[in-house]
């Protein structure tokens, strides 16, 4: 897409300074920015690059103040990030319509499988009894749709993707490389006298609701019975565990290798960060945010809590002790020696 | 599979109160279950679903008592557990036998392949040149079986696993998706004179035993020479790292994204909870307990251990002193008033 | 490969004790050796073994000197591991020579891919329209490599790696079997009004320079914009993740299940250890060691610092710290008694 910066300025809504004839073709980062790109400046930290960058244009802010000359022309919009967001989708979107293919002539698509309008299905793809795929949807290279699957309208899968038996998958959902959709929870039964693990059979399956996005090799696994529950919109990272009958509400963001234990019920607009574990049955109030590689091992109640440690503790309480940990030799080396201190003047 | 409730008692050894003659279909969580369906309670926490539930049975305990009226039969059972684990199988082999299948016009299968009876290849899937594998063995799509490997019998390898060349599964080993047994082990030698790291190549394998379960996406590394060892009734769950040379013993339980680290030697019976961390070449006695997020960093020696804490130590003393660490600036300002009312007093 | 004692020796610089005449086929552990093969010492710890091994020969240093007599032949070299590790690539050369094909009957390559001399294509694999393969590179089955993907001569990709569009890989780089390169970065503008997330598209893509390794089911997103850079000789274990706009710098080294937040810039030769987390952002100065399950939260400026906790802290403090931690219950009681003793004495 080449287009002239104040064509591109009236699309987005901006306002121009400088050459408006300059042709802009690609986004790019604004300390890599070369001819023909469009960059942009919203962190104040990274202004130096406005002064040395060579974009031919770059998105500001409308109240923006340069303190030297710029040389690119400058796009004045109210909301930078939104704007950059919009313009990255354009370029996007233009990617996405060169993939999209019909069936492919190597896929395995069941006769009783039902494909609505415009799916289509890559190469070494299964498309197992049953399933049913609706209309826009896009199934990449060797991905595996279980039998009787159901996947709703203009989802992405992406290859190496693994949908199992029975799971059901919302409209507009993105499944990133390899993840695995409706393995076996982990449930087993020790047998007292022998000591081994009787396997739990795990018959219920996974519901995916509507824009729920996957990151590449995360897991989520089946219920017992009923269903592991992910609602509207919630995003999840890279290789993250989600166990058996877990429920997370909507808008949920969870970000990578985090693990939810089994039944865990994470409230809406909850925030969890890499690698922290919720433990299994743990019920989090809306909105809670659990801070990186801290453990949540009991119910949270009040919405909004902040939390981190393991086991977790209120968050900025966790920041207080962890600063007296962090001098506790020298801390307690002082409290003892007050006290010799003092020992030695009762003592005169 | 439709039964009546008088019928499916006779099958299981239960005693009925109420409607003998119901027709039950499937199993269903007891907040979830309608008309057709058979739940149960354990848990006395729950109890009150029994009073609403719309399932048309209810297994309960022989002594359970309900304290106020229940409109399902109920079935009578001395271990009710036991009992729902054995009805799951019953429904999920149902599943099994639909998805059972010949070998897929799509799987590439080399000569010198052994298939045992009635082993099924899924679509995709690979079976390298010296490969053998047991009868009964389900391997579903998109599977890749590796040159020389050896599957022993009634294996299920779901799609999207990876065993690689030379390694051994015993009878019974379930692998869920995307599961890799066999990538090159962690190995490289620093050259000091360019610090560049050259690789040690590893030449073992990986051996599993009997009715080993292993999790999606789970990874479990060839040794560098002899073999990476997991015992018979191992159950890893999902996402869990197990590097070159490691050893665990029988009816080991592991949960989700916990990291062995090489040549461990983990012991029977023991159970290591999720995202904890096993050092490498520690050797951990029978039944030791991890709990999650712990990291444990040299042997242990004494069987049963509970550890906690990062690095690990007994793990209710990590709670006492955690509990300490929780109130840690209160106590330690605590300490420095009573040393400066002290002092105060002494000067007086 | 088989060689007599002696044979071998001239090949790799060792002088020989015992019998120069021993055949030898392949190696070994030194507790698992068995007649025909060759194993090392290099840990005193492991001396006892040699009195009872039954390999045919040892690897042992220049200046060693047995405490018991020895049976198999001794080959004495400078350096054990370095003559170990040449003599294992010898052995896994003949491995690989016995795995490489042509272009299988089974892949799919677009007719607009571009493929170097001797290049080898699995079956069920996938290249697709633009790519661009380099001479030499072996890619295994299953392997799916996206539109304008360039990869590099002598590569190996094992079964299941995904390597999406436009990413980039050098010389000499070894992809572990399920690992994904190039899956959208965790980017999502938060919908002030309505609570949701909106997408930022990915546009980005991967760069990895050459020899690099990486771990089975490791996954590396590709940038929003720009490229996550991976620089040459760096070792990355499994399951790790490594999120967009990364760059890490040469040689250095990340044991399993680590995660590298957003836009962190590791350093060169740094050492990372397993379950270690980096925060969002923050830089590592050269050489930096990142003890396992830590986490680092801010930049790093100093050469070869060596980091513990999570937050981090330099590593030694971390220990001494948590060594009072240990015992904190007791150390403040002490405390409290002395306090209480001294209280009492002044009230005397």
């Amino acid at each position: 897409m080449k287009i002239t910066a104040v064509k591109l300025a009236e699309m987005i809504g901006a306002t121009v300074e400088g050459n408006p004839d300059v042709i802009i073709s690609s986004p790019a980062k604004i300390e890599e920015a070369g001819p023909g790109s469009i960059t942009f400046l919203a962190n104040p930290a990274y202004e130096h690059h406005l002064y040395n960058t060579g974009a031919s244009a770059v998105l500001v802010s409308l109240d923006f103040a340069p303190r030297e000359p710029v040389k690119p022309t400058l796009l004045r919009v109210a909301d930078v990030y939104g704007t950059v967001s919009n313009l990255l989708a354009v370029y996007k979107q233009d990617e996405a319509a060169q993939t999209r293919r019909a069936v492919s002539a190597h896929a395995a698509v069941e006769d009783t499988a039902t494909l609505g309008d415009n799916v289509r299905i890559g190469k070494f793809s299964v498309v197992e009894q049953g399933a049913v795929i609706g209309e826009g949807t896009v199934i990449l290279d060797q991905v595996y749709i279980g039998p009787n699957v159901t996947i709703g309208k203009d989802c992405v899968l992406y290859p190496g993707v693994r949908v199992l038996r029975d799971c059901v998958l919302g409209d507009n959902c993105v499944l990133h490389a390899n993840v695995v959709i409706g393995g076996d929870g982990f449930g087993f039964a020790p047998d007292p006298e022998t000591g081994r693990y009787n396997k739990v059979p795990q018959i219920g399956n996974v519901v995916l609701h509507d824009r729920v996005e996957i990151g590449a090799s995360t897991t989520i696994d089946r219920a017992t019975m009923g269903s592991t529950v992910i609602h509207s919109g919630v995003k999840l990272d890279n290789l993250i565990q989600v166990a058996h009958n877990v429920e997370i509400g909507e808008n949920t963001v969870i970000a990578a290798q985090a693990g939810i234990a089994g039944s865990a019920k994470i409230g809406k607009n909850c925030r969890i960060g890499g690698q922290a574990g919720i433990g299994g049955h743990c019920t989090l109030a809306d909105g809670t945010q659990v801070q990186a590689q801290s453990g949540v091992i009991n119910n949270i109640t009040k919405s909004g809590a902040k939390l981190g440690g393991s086991p977790h503790m209120h968050y900025p309480d966790y920041l207080r002790s962890y600063a007296v940990f962090k001098n506790l030799p020298s801390v307690v080396n002082k409290l003892r020696k007050d006290i010799a201190e003092l020992r030695r003047q009762i003592g005169q």
